[in-house]
């Protein structure tokens, strides 16, 4: 009963190993006679990919999508839609060196444990490179969410200590992409950008926290009491790498509130009910209420670093190893859109699971 | 596609709304020939009941659980295991009052929104009662996590602005149990229930923290790459109601740490791996690496409170009401054997869905 | 994973062992605002019911169903329905002389085996009267099934050799209800009756054909290539208790048509797009295209005989032994709604999956 | 909730159209560390193959098959395996003629009113050539009953009106592959060979039945109520395209047998356990019981003739036309091998799910 699928109505199956063939998507469950767009798929894609600025990982390589299936004349079938990007071969010798270690805070060890074999090639399937996957399919999440009016908007809140106190309210979030970082405060974007150079020439990396925004949910998404949608999102960002914290609304920020501040009174903005604070986070008893939706996920530090490191090895003997090849000194940026497409998947198949209420033929 | 099934391999079904005439759980995947705990299933239940303390609600009900299949002559019978517990008929009228009134922060309008009809006794299906189909099930999961040898403690550390900083490790867990709010530091306990107790004078509530660690789980269990380890139990225990913040290991706090300062360095005790830190809260990778599991859950405040509020009825009409019954000023103390309990369905959800690897007949 | 839990839209998970406290069942999935008719499930319970005749077993037992969740002022919440019928603590004695029993053809021993334990009274949860469940969950799909005009009519088609030729199209179901044997063709049933009787006298059982038509499913529901309407009608009708056979349209009786002759010409009625024959048995592709659907379920003879047999008991000794107790000697007349229900949840199920592509808000 | 995965715990995802990119499929819950045994891949691929013989289509194209992940070193990574075939360009020309018509039989009508958008191509998604992913899966699956000693073998037993009643205890299976028609009676064979080279001459096709047997499963495969193995086996065959029948055992060839003679009475051999007759055919209340399992599934006739037939375009108006392109006289000789991938699919799901009882810790 492994777990490389997600979502139940619009359903994707991940695959692929960092040095394999090709990393790859299924997605079951997309409405047919969706037109695709195809410029948000490599605008995405651009967004996630490495070498992208000097402050990731200097790794380039070519990224080209194939669809192979469930896509006709420039539509979906309704089909399923499989979507592969191969793997440049580039540098397995690399990790040669690497082949018999356990790395600190990798999944070396749990792989080898409970699988008996692992890809050691650039982690294999525990490489961050799997989010190429949900990436992809994240995309035409987001074609369907497009036309329902849904927006989904991530942005760098945290590098390290550097922590965007700034409500999103009062944030343009439309500065995002206009920074290497991808915060959109200018001011802290230079900062953090700057923390991160400096990791970067020491060797080391930095974690922080991508905070996200969605807009326009109709009310009614979320399917309790297990398949909250604030629950679903949760699992969604913790099955990302290498994030640690999820919190939603308030989060853990409000817990200092007592219930008479916290609580979000209801009114009315002409016919349309609205709360007058929004400390739920719009999800209200595991179905979204109408108003904005935004949550925090705290990435910790990767454990890919340049500075010498003890471990074990296979053999369980001791060894001081130092990583080769590059890496990203902060994941944060590159992150962004991986943030974005969880999301969207999550609200795509809320969406979906909801639909049914609405045709049905009595009241 | 509703949601109140939970797990895969280990699988519960929750039903029941606060007012009807039960709430129940049918577990399918339970393993035969285990021996029923009653105990334990009667102290859980204890835990979390109404009224069992001065600084809980009042309303207390006897709480007599039926098992109606499942288990024969004290024993499993790998067959669904169903069990419920009546809904004492009490106060359905105190009710009446706010049958059309959308109470703030409540789900009284997303249910309405959504399903186009809800009941509105005590919450109906929305209630935290529904929690107790969850101790439930959670009880028969910590029977074959016993077997195992793998032990789930969860503690208040946090209530409102009082937070236990002092690490697991350097509590003694086995107080938790002896004090009326759950929190293993005595002197933090008393300072804690005064707290409440003033919340409760004002007719106001109080959010805060639930700890839970985990140990003497074997490395393996985790499902890359969506069913990751942490990533059920970031839903199990969103799915709680309340819930608002959940993070693991090092989580939000180690942020502030740097790669070389956060990767926990592989070590050997005996014959045995181990970290020397363990900032990855023992899964690495989405599987369990042997190391203690331990991570936080946030609480808002709840919603009811004694003091007068504002909102909109089901006409979408100004109204003030004030929320009669009794209510939690705190709804932590109650939560913990909650918290547990999701813990304890994921953790034999993947007890379960790692088996199969390891009747393998080759390598 | 266990394999209690059918559907993935309206979705039942069965619970009960047949001398335990309660059979019962869960749906997940009804939608909301459905007025529920309790005389349907009265009628549905008492078509299946022991001793309703002369030619079914004599065991009577009052069989109260109890609603214990997801229905408020008689309409459906949209939240779980859990349904009870308590066992009436009949003559779990009768069954100690079988304890240690493994009965030809039935389950013990494969019960036994599988679980190292098993409930042996009354069979346990192997029983048809697990099929209760089912009967249950069936009427909600019927309810929601007649707001949509489709109608679910089985009837006895066949016992022993005693074979109704006739086409559905040239039969009278509704004459189905009006003999003991529910069979439409009142000249056959009396056959059919005269012939069970024998077989009673005999102590033994008699296997059949029980044939179902389905009138009036829109074009479109089925989910190809796995979850084709005619798969999921299989897995029902197979996961029935004595089924043996299952052939849509033409069947295997289609086997000596040539493709030539096969091939269901579409034609026009008015507007409306229809097929000169039906050979396909209204599924196309695995998707419904509107004609009638019609199937055929074979039952083998009951295992319970009242002739001395031989077997071997937990020891693995030879023994001889009757089967005391009552027992059917035709499982037919009472499996007729048994197979409503089954294929009413099917439909309900795929009509919920394909529902969600009807809102979709392009193209 | 589309239906393109198949299997809980062995789980594939199929893709693909007939004249898209490539078909292919995805196997996530491979067991880990297993010798790929290419050969049998492509053994199995060849007896798929179209163009294989002369009396199966005279389309002839490589199938080559990449696999894109999951596979390391030649062994299995326990990640998912993504393996794809490519479509080789051929004359999706020749169904221009065909794009706006509603063929008799096939899906393009189901197809197009469902989803509002069908590739007309070679049928698209409807086309059996989606079957090559399952046969691929099916050798994964193959390759570990292989190491369980389990065997299965599928065989054609009737063609039209020639069928071969001989139980399958009485040929020899070995023979089966020996001729075109894949009957492992010879003489039959050549009657059948003739039989559809008539049918071949006329333009038409000719249906008939698969047989297949499955040695040494042990006792404990299946899981009750639903997803019992039989009605796992029925599904599985049921989402074959042109299946119109299944049976197991007697099937309906039993039900002229009372109760007294079908019952299969216990015995031993050795230290063993077996059944002296298997009418049961291997599954008793859905599990496993040791002995042989043995079902028969019949195809219809296929669609696709040379013949001028009648029909209506997608303007609903009536039309005449003639299938051009090649096509399968019989597609039974072909569907041997899918018969055979989708019983190993099931196997080896259950053998899965049922592997977790057996490694628990207590009893």
């Amino acid at each position: 009963m492994t777990g490389n699928t997600f979502g139940k109505a619009f359903s994707i199956t991940s695959f692929g190993e960092s040095h394999g063939a090709a990393m790859g998507v299924v997605i079951d469950g997309c409405l047919p006679n969706l037109l695709v767009d195809f410029d948000l798929i490599k605008n995405d894609l651009a967004r996630r990919k490495p070498g992208q600025s000097a402050i990731t990982t200097a790794r380039n390589e070519p990224e080209e999508f194939e669809i192979l299936s469930g896509v006709f004349e420039g539509r979906t079938l309704g089909t399923p839609i499989s979507i592969i990007i191969r793997n440049a071969d580039a540098n397995s010798k690399d990790y040669e060196s690497i082949k018999e270690i356990y790395r600190p805070s990798h999944a070396d060890y749990t792989y080898q444990e409970k699988y008996g074999i692992r890809d050691y090639r650039g982690g294999g399937r525990q490489s961050a490179r799997e989010t190429i996957s949900r990436v992809l399919a994240g995309s035409f999440a987001k074609m369907i969410l497009s036309k329902l009016g849904v927006t989904v908007q991530a942005y760098v809140s945290q590098v390290h200590e550097l922590e965007l106190k700034t409500s999103y309210l009062d944030l343009d979030l439309d500065q995002t992409e206009k920074n290497l970082v991808r915060c959109p405060d200018p001011e802290m974007a230079k900062k953090m950008i700057a923390l991160i150079e400096q990791a970067k020439a020491e060797g080391d990396t930095l974690g922080g926290v991508i905070s996200c925004v969605i807009k326009n949910v109709p009310v009614g998404w979320g399917e309790p009491v297990f398949d909250k949608l604030n629950a679903d999102l949760a699992k969604a960002m913790f099955s990302i790498n290498a994030v640690k914290g999820f919190d939603l609304g308030s989060g853990f920020g409000g817990l200092n509130l007592k219930g008479s501040e916290h609580n979000d009174v209801f009114s009315k903005v002409g016919d349309k009910i609205i709360t007058k604070t929004n400390n739920s986070g719009g999800i209200q008893g595991g179905i979204s209420n109408g108003e904005d939706i935004y949550f925090r996920v705290g990435f910790k530090p990767v454990a890919s670093i340049s500075i010498a490191q003890e471990s074990l090895d296979m053999s369980h003997e001791s060894v001081k190893f130092t990583t080769e090849g590059r890496h990203d000194p902060c994941v944060l940026p590159r992150a962004v859109p991986i943030v974005e497409a969880m999301a969207a998947l999550v609200l795509v198949d809320h969406y979906l699971r909801n639909s049914s209420i609405k045709v049905q033929p009595f009241m």
